[in-house]
């Protein structure tokens, strides 16, 4: 039931993840939200701020400058666990920033797609 | 498929959880190996490193100080996806540190019970 990386579901969660990463560096917040799942449940703790539900979530990304998003992506793992359920995480580096940064995500596939459940993001550091 | 917070399933992620905090703050170290998925594919984002793979993990942990380790726990959200997927996200203090810490875990279900496959630790800042 657990099978880890059958090749269609990864497939279908690399390009989930490839949209996100897309939406991110674009300041597309429509996709963004999109690509979050709706619901009270989701949880997003980001740098600087810990956000509980969907829609404190897309407060946040409204409010946000759409300028110094872009970043690197220095390491990435993608994998799945059955056909409904995915980590991805990586990590990244912005220019002026010394630190690494990484960002995990948890995916789960809901009626309509592919939907991030919960996420985490964090400069490495002391 | 993706019932989110069957009690029963709920109520199993609960007690992994519980039995994890305890093995942290006590460095039950065997415990927590056992409750990591043993795996190449488990990672985790602490504070200051990131680790890929089960063996990287325990290497980690069999080499920390086991003081220090105890965490007040501020807030917590465990949510359950279906039968055998899960997120766990707490905040927590520890004595000494002004800054609020974030856990993140996801959960599976294996043949042998909930074991973390993807966790990230950090500290909120600027």
């Amino acid at each position: 039931m657990n099978e880890i990386n059958r090749p269609d579901v990864l497939a279908e969660v690399d390009a989930a993840f490839d949209a996100y990463e897309h939406a991110l560096v674009t300041n597309d917040v429509a996709m963004l939200d999109t690509l979050f799942f709706d619901s009270p449940h989701t949880l997003r703790y980001g740098a600087t701020e810990n956000l509980y539900g969907y829609d404190a979530i897309r407060a946040f990304r409204a409010a946000r400058p759409g300028q110094g998003l872009a970043r690197e992506i220095t390491a990435r793992v993608v994998t799945t666990y059955g056909d409904a359920f995915a980590v991805a995480n990586i990590e990244f580096r912005r220019d002026g920033e010394p630190r690494i940064g990484r960002q995990s995500q948890t995916w789960v596939k809901m009626p309509d797609g592919w939907r991030v459940v919960s996420a985490h993001v964090s400069w490495m550091g002391a």
